[in-house]
């Protein structure tokens, strides 16, 4: 089955929000063995919209768009659509009456607004498709040819509750029942460059039992992406399975994990195995590693605190750095950072106290401590190691490079929990 | 002048990355008068790439592609372009020179790969676009009807910094000198809610001076937008600054900035005229309000640090709050935000104490103390204020609402520097 997706709003076409609904479902679909072949945006015009529906109608015959559902004067999608179909607008009293009930769920007093009612339009002989998670329900409009076109709100929280509550089922039923379908799987690597990562994998850098491998370098580390197409979702699972099996031992303790994996996520999971709690002691970064390890549900079994020792007067005063230390080696030094996670962890008493400190830029850099510079120390249980790495990109991008940097030192001294 | 934008890719098209280019692009070229009238995404096809440039170019005759430049046989949009005008590939001698010179300059040591000099391939009577960020150059193609397709490589990076160095000179030279824009303005506000803001502006809360208010919340809090189209930069300019005028005196003090201003900017600016130095204390935000604060360059004059009292005995031992007050109010209550704010002032010898403590959720909730209640307390000078709120949404989106709630509350204490 090929699909096209439409997204519809000004506000998408201008750019002034980026476009993540036609990124879901496009991925969600995919991963259901549907091929979506092309998306556009348009924008808040009934002709625009009416244009790239039936020329998208014209080349799949199955069309999904999100937006322009609302209950205001520039949300078309339902007319334009209509109009094309040749079908009239119906006022359903049902659905306006779901739409007054939710009101008063949603504690709102007096009379739902007049312009409500417009969401409640239906095009003759089009099905509703009901929206468990805000007012304006969705509408599945298909011809004598069944040649359709499923319209979605644009708010993503909606949008993505009724792709799986209405869209996949609606879709997979039409399939046939042996679907091929694109799968990937992910394997997150951390403290080894792209070309290093190719070198390592020899014969296997481009591809790995016939499934193209895919560098793909962020701020989290690179990941390597193995895509399958045209197979069944069983057949995907067990040549990945294969080829992940394949690549693993290869690249050894640089991988962190798989897929949606977070490091920080990691990191907690060997602490809490050995029965550490954390400590952290942050100068450049500011409270963002503290925030990355607490943004986990749960974290509060492992992390004690810390202390972000952004002026020297905090290294000196709360974590106990000499100011000899600092007067002889600098702020940015091994021997500070060495301080700060030895500090850390004994003004906390925690097992594990992490340490950075750092030159996040713009300004402050020097040819002997250049822009990007950052010091990481970890003290686990006593056993201080200490390493540095100079990063590339803007302030926010060393920040968070050296978090994860931070995060995967710890990673490396805890071991395979 | 209209244009279509086309983004060209598997890995977009797949939804594995989201597609920031296009509204990078539409941004930057609504701001300079083009019109573009539809953005579309096509996979790494040679035959749906020449399809969906075509219908374009019958649209509007002006297309701008992103992606498909690279040096791999996967990137198509060149052959497939070139095919669509009837003309032929020719491998341009200066252009692999020039790439070497840059293989050169990065240091990379020995032969240029092979696969590179696929980059310097050019369709005949194209025009070359100097890529002064990368090694793909981008080309503009035109046919005798003046229909143009200009093609830009997809690294973000590389085609932003193409956008501004190529494409809107070329673009702001084809068109005449009145050009009508799309031009906006943001006033940012927050401590006031959607409906709230609707009912302070009246009459003006549909539309000022004729242009539509559009009201966009956030986790920042809530923007509202103003766009001017059809006219001059002029024009805009004028209508626009006359609009905000009317606008910022109803709305009063809930405006903390316009357009792209940062929260924790205005706080830092503030706090630098006053010679105020700042320190937080954080718990279910763990460093998050710090990491704020000090992504902002120059942000070590005035923050000095903070304490990350996530566990209970941090806040005892290292923030100073009384064991009783914990015992008797929970660590969720005014009484401990208080003596928080006060005791990470006092430790931190700083002039601004501000304390977050909340429950962040998923777990940890009683009908009494919900997920989501923030009691959140700001220490000026010895001068404490509290607040809290029952913040909506998931553990992420709690944080970064009380984070943004807590500078408010600061920047309301140190009112208008």
């Amino acid at each position: 089955m090929k699909i096209e997706i439409i997204t519809i709003g000004d506000e998408l076409l201008l750019g002034f929000t980026t476009d993540t609904n036609a990124a879901y479902l496009a991925r969600e679909l995919a991963g259901h063995g549907v091929e979506v072949v092309r998306r556009a945006t348009v924008g808040d015009d009934a002709e625009a919209i009416a244009a790239a529906v039936r020329e998208a109608l014209d080349r799949t015959g199955a069309v999904i768009t999100t937006g322009g559902l609302g209950p205001t004067a520039d949300d078309l999608t339902k007319p334009a659509i209509a109009a094309l179909f040749g079908r009239r607008l119906e006022m359903r009293e049902d659905i306006v009456a779901m739409i007054e009930e939710r009101f008063r769920q949603y504690g709102f007093k007096g009379q739902m607004p007049v312009s409500n009612r417009q969401q409640a339009l239906v095009p003759e002989g089009a099905r509703v498709l009901e929206n468990r998670h805000g007012s304006a329900p969705g509408i599945w409009i298909e011809d004598e040819r069944n040649r359709w076109v499923a319209m979605l709100p644009g708010v993503p929280r909606e949008m993505r509750g009724m792709t799986l509550d209405v869209i996949i089922p609606e879709v997979e039923a039409r399939m046939g029942s042996v679907r091929e379908v694109v799968c990937s799987r992910t394997l997150r690597c951390m403290g080894i460059s792209e070309s290093h990562l190719a070198d390592l994998l020899g014969d296997r850098a481009r591809a790995v039992r016939g499934l193209p491998v895919a560098y793909l370098p962020s701020l989290a580390g690179i990941d390597l992406r193995l895509t399958t197409r045209g197979m069944s979702a069983a057949d995907a699972t067990t040549l990945l399975d294969a080829a992940i099996q394949e690549l693993r031992p290869i690249i050894g303790e640089h991988i962190y994990g798989e897929d949606e994996t977070d490091l920080a996520g990691v990191v907690l999971q060997r602490s809490r195995a050995r029965g550490f709690r954390i400590a952290v002691a942050e100068s450049c970064t500011g409270g963002m590693l503290g925030a990355r390890l607490t943004a986990i549900p749960g974290s509060s079994e492992v992390v004690l605190g810390g202390i972000i020792a952004y002026d020297d007067v905090v290294k000196v005063n709360l974590l106990g750095v000499d100011p000899a230390t600092i007067r002889a080696h600098g702020a940015v030094s091994e021997q500070t950072a060495r301080e700060m996670a030895a500090g850390v962890r004994d003004r906390m008493e925690a097992d594990i106290g992490i340490a950075i400190t750092g030159i996040a830029g713009p300004g402050g850099g020097t040819p002997a401590k250049p822009v990007g510079l950052v010091w990481i120390a970890v003290d686990v249980d006593g056993q201080v190691r200490a390493s540095h790495r100079v990063y590339p990109g803007n302030r926010e991008e060393i920040r968070q490079r050296a978090s994860q940097g931070a995060l995967d030192l710890v990673r490396r001294m805890l071991g395979n929990a």
